[in-house]
């Protein structure tokens, strides 16, 4: 049985809490209803079982390796991606024009998100050539999006997104790959990029570098900054493949996990040069690329979050089966052994791990819904404010689950036990494939400043105060219902504490103590994440409360279950966002305050 | 240079902080000074720097494989326990007439953890054959000291740990493997163990396994397992070695991490019967081997410790030397990137490391101080009560390390960022290695239980009693020093809240309520073992402070660091513990009420 999702939480975190059919009420999505979203999560579900799973441990055994100048890999990668790419999958959410399925954002990333918990590494290769292919879509005219994007939907084409070298990094700004410009209109690149995923391979007929260079007059920093097709193989007018592009392979990276995505290190203009094209405004590089970072962070989340969930739905299989010791209290040591499920501590993990993967997909799966309604509400304002409302999301929705989903691989390891450790059982490989989610698309650090120094503040704060309010809304419908009453007060007393916190150091700021304001903007991070999901849960209980009454189509153990998670949520993980502004509120600078010798 | 510990602090904690020089007055340390306890330490952390951090990279990336029946390893290892033997080091803490050096408990296990801290798995073998041996020397005869124990305190023949079976993890009790008497005395044994570590090999002339069994007669459950000697290769009288025992490997075990300490399956009796002799009293073996389990738990710790710490050491490093981004505030982009540690987010990643691994490494020694207070302090009271202190610790020693410097390495890859990830650098795999520590020797659930369910109330509570007020103690002390009010009153809450939270539950463990009562031991494990570590740093503030008049043997800039790990454990870590002791004493069961199909 796939161990990847539970197909009921999938169903009733589409169907019942984001009501996702009410985006079928934009006009994009006219032509779909529930059940050809359905057919397009079972179509994901079954090939991500049968052709991603499959191969998984293989990929992490035997990564792609460099030999004379290529890279080699399994053959099972190429045949998972020829299946993605024959289903259409590969271009769930395009367009129909474009061969898409044309899905709502919310099932179209959720096809995706399947295919990352059954094996993530073979995923990276499509992702990145959607990601790719977004964005000529999005910035790039129309014949570079009929020669290079078209292709890429098609899979025939893959990509990449060549941003970071080796001296920059978190601070992109300093990049130095160089673009000179010709007297035909293209360029030609020179400088080396480290950590591109996907850099090079035989998977498909070319590989779309997107680059980010400066051109030779360009303001310094941030601003400087342009972004470029560069193609592995030059492609003729017809779309036919011409000569061999100035782009090598230096090498490949070994990390600790994510093994099946190769990482390399990529050399433009060794010789001549890399010939490239200037897609969108010269100089305007970067807010191009971040243009589509809003969707790219919520794969990162939803990434982190299908490696939590797959962990979990192996851990209570295993605690299910498993026979070790007895119930407290049983001193016959002829009794046989019970499963490890009926132990408290780790129904605890069980539960844990249950509260983390499903409020964060509920916490991406808001994201997407957002994506959605920034692009097809009805009027002006409700697309602002579902903009703005992403904007101060997205770096909640690419760290809570790489922070928490993790810990969540970490409890599966811990419910397997000495098994766990072993790589004969795939937990250890969850754990180790999703530690890479805090660190790229922006580091911790980076979505913690992002949030605290910029986003809480947009638009004088209208979106931070709109999403209070929303939080507010569900703590008082949560009132009206018994048994959601402690719940919504743990929630009620975390926003609180919260909002005393931000406003101490909106103040903070103001004053022009930024530094110190930032200082722990990290925790301010995880405290604003929690409140979000305990906000997410108390609405999951909402529904799941009307399920119970017979309002919703998953059985009443499902919904049982939903309700308990919400209250572990809110009695465990709850008080720890108080604690965490207390520490906030009194702008703690200790960690500011030590100097280089003294560590 | 050694990124394995820093000396000032090493010193510090020592000589400073637990005086170990005050065991120098029991009479079996009496030949020791100062001078001579440096030396020994100066001497591991040369062999560890020189000798085994050399090819820590290496055991994990070729790990020992299973070869026509053999175990094969990279030839490194055995050059290094060579190395080990040759220098006396193998027998830092045995007696100078069996070739030991007779060191005080806190510096024999700090010799050994700088020898984990540069390569846990190479140390490994060293490790479980000095167990092994000490176990001999402590229940067995004469006859089995001399010709098992001394040969491998020799590092001529090496040892193991056999415990666990495939369906007997932490289930003990419910191990199968039996052994049959023959008419000379010996035992024919017959049965499968799993998980055991170093169970086979070419480092040394012979392996000496301890191993668990059941006798034919034996009562079920834990009072029915004995303990035997079982050589690999069977010795004669004369000390020379004879045939090949009944014990065959068979496989080999793949670990996430720990790679370079092979983990073996190994059948006994798959012929006529591994021959075995009894150690001790029969039907005892389980208080046998856990006679020896305190000071086993203590090597965990202080290995969980050690590899946070060379985490710790390297991020630091990387952090004074990587240039990335610009202080808070810079808009210029043509200024020169900073040292990642100008950054507020790093230097509060660094010092939440500095925080864990100073603190566990505090904890460590304290429990090893402890050892020697146990067996050789003056009174028989005071033997007892830090016998009592000591087991009361135990679990805390095992578990906290385990959890908050696994942390630290997480927190060591962060600040690495993208190139923490890679097997380029060394932190993911400390971080890997780290894994198996909440694991092995009890897990943390164990742990927990251990704690609250048995180790609270020992003696009516009188240790438990002892350790509070000790801790009052200093909270009072330190309340004579200005700076440190404010930590002595965080620790003073968290203690009181602790306290709280014991009194309730020992009160539903009274009303029988014994399941609900346990129902959170993990978290009691965790609240009860910040409470103990942020007591050490108090204590290492108050040192610090005098040290920062003129008492003591470290820079100024050392001690100011101590008295700011302190200040940041006391705010951020410490409230944590009020949060959880509300949750413990409210006695929830959120988890323990969930029902299978509810998950």
């Amino acid at each position: 049985m796939q161990k990847i999702i539970n197909p009921q939480d999938l169903a009733f975190q589409l169907f019942e809490l984001h009501e996702v059919e009410q985006a079928l009420g934009y006009p994009r999505y006219a032509e779909h209803n529930r059940e050809t979203l359905q057919a397009a999560l079972d179509l994901a579900l079954k090939v991500a079982a049968e052709e991603f799973a499959t191969h998984a441990r293989l990929v992490d055994e035997e990564e792609p390796r460099f030999e004379d100048g290529r890279v080699v890999m399994r053959p099972e990668v190429r045949q998972a991606l020829d299946v993605l790419r024959d289903t259409g999958l590969m271009a769930a959410g395009q367009d129909f024009e474009r061969g898409g399925m044309q899905l709502p954002a919310a099932v179209a990333q959720m096809c995706v998100g399947l295919l990352k918990g059954a094996n993530v590494g073979t995923q990276g290769y499509a992702g990145l050539t959607i990601a790719a292919a977004n964005l000529i879509m999005a910035q790039g005219n129309e014949y570079q999006q009929k020669k290079y994007a078209e292709p890429m939907m098609a899979g025939r084409f893959f990509g990449t997104m060549c941003l970071t070298e080796p001296h920059a990094g978190s601070s992109l700004g300093d990049l130095r790959t160089r673009a000179e410009p010709r007297e035909d209109g293209s360029y030609r690149l020179f400088g080396n990029k480290i950590f591109i995923s996907a850099g090079d391979h035989e998977l498909s007929d070319n590989i779309i570098h997107m680059v980010l260079a400066r051109l030779p007059d360009a303001p310094p920093g941030v601003k400087g900054i342009s972004l470029f097709i560069v193609p592995k193989i030059l492609v003729n007018d017809d779309g036919s493949l011409g000569a061999r592009n100035d782009v090598a392979l230096a090498g490949l990276i070994h990390k600790m996990g994510y093994r099946g995505t190769t990482s390399t290190m990529l050399n433009f203009g060794e010789q001549d040069g890399a010939v490239g094209y200037l897609v969108g405004e010269a100089n305007h590089g970067l807010a191009a690329m971040f243009h589509m970072m809003n969707e790219a962070r919520i794969g990162v989340g939803l990434g982190s979050v299908m490696l939590g969930y797959t962990g979990y739905l192996h851990a209570l299989e295993y605690a299910r089966e498993r026979k070790q010791g007895r119930p407290v209290g049983e001193k016959d040591p002829l009794t046989p052994q019970v499963p490890l499920i009926r132990h408290a501590d780790i129904r605890r993990m069980l539960l844990t791990q249950k509260a983390y993967v499903e409020g964060g997909l509920a916490l991406c799966l808001q994201g997407a819904m957002l994506v959605d309604e920034k692009k097809h509400a009805a009027s002006e304002d409700q697309r602002q404010l579902a903009a703005g409302l992403l904007d101060l999301l997205t770096p909640v929705i690419k760290s809570w689950p790489s922070q928490f989903c993790l810990e969540a691989n970490s409890l599966a390891i811990q419910v397997h036990g000495g098994y766990g450790y072993t790589r004969e059982y795939p937990v250890e490989q969850f754990y180790r494939d999703n530690r890479l989610n805090p660190i790229h698309e922006g580091t911790h650090g980076i979505q913690g400043v992002d949030l605290l120094g910029r986003k809480v503040s947009l638009a004088g704060g209208r979106f931070y105060r709109e999403l209070l309010d929303r939080i507010a809304a569900t703590i008082g419908e949560a009132r009206g219902i018994d048994r959601l009453t402690a719940s919504a007060d743990h929630l009620e007393r975390a926003v609180r504490a919260l909002a005393e916190a931000t406003t101490t150091l909106n103040a903070e700021k103001a004053a022009g103590k930024v530094e110190q304001a930032l200082a722990n903007a990290s925790l301010y991070l995880e405290a604003f994440g929690h409140t979000v999901v305990g906000w997410l849960w108390l609405r999951q209980a909402i529904k799941a409360n009307a399920g119970l009454q017979g309002n919703g189509g998953q059985t009443a153990e499902f919904y049982e279950g939903k309700v308990k998670a919400c209250e572990y949520f809110a009695r465990y993980e709850l008080p720890k966002v108080v604690t965490l502004a207390g520490l906030l509120n009194a702008v703690d600078t200790t960690a500011l305050g030590m100097t280089d010798a003294e560590f």
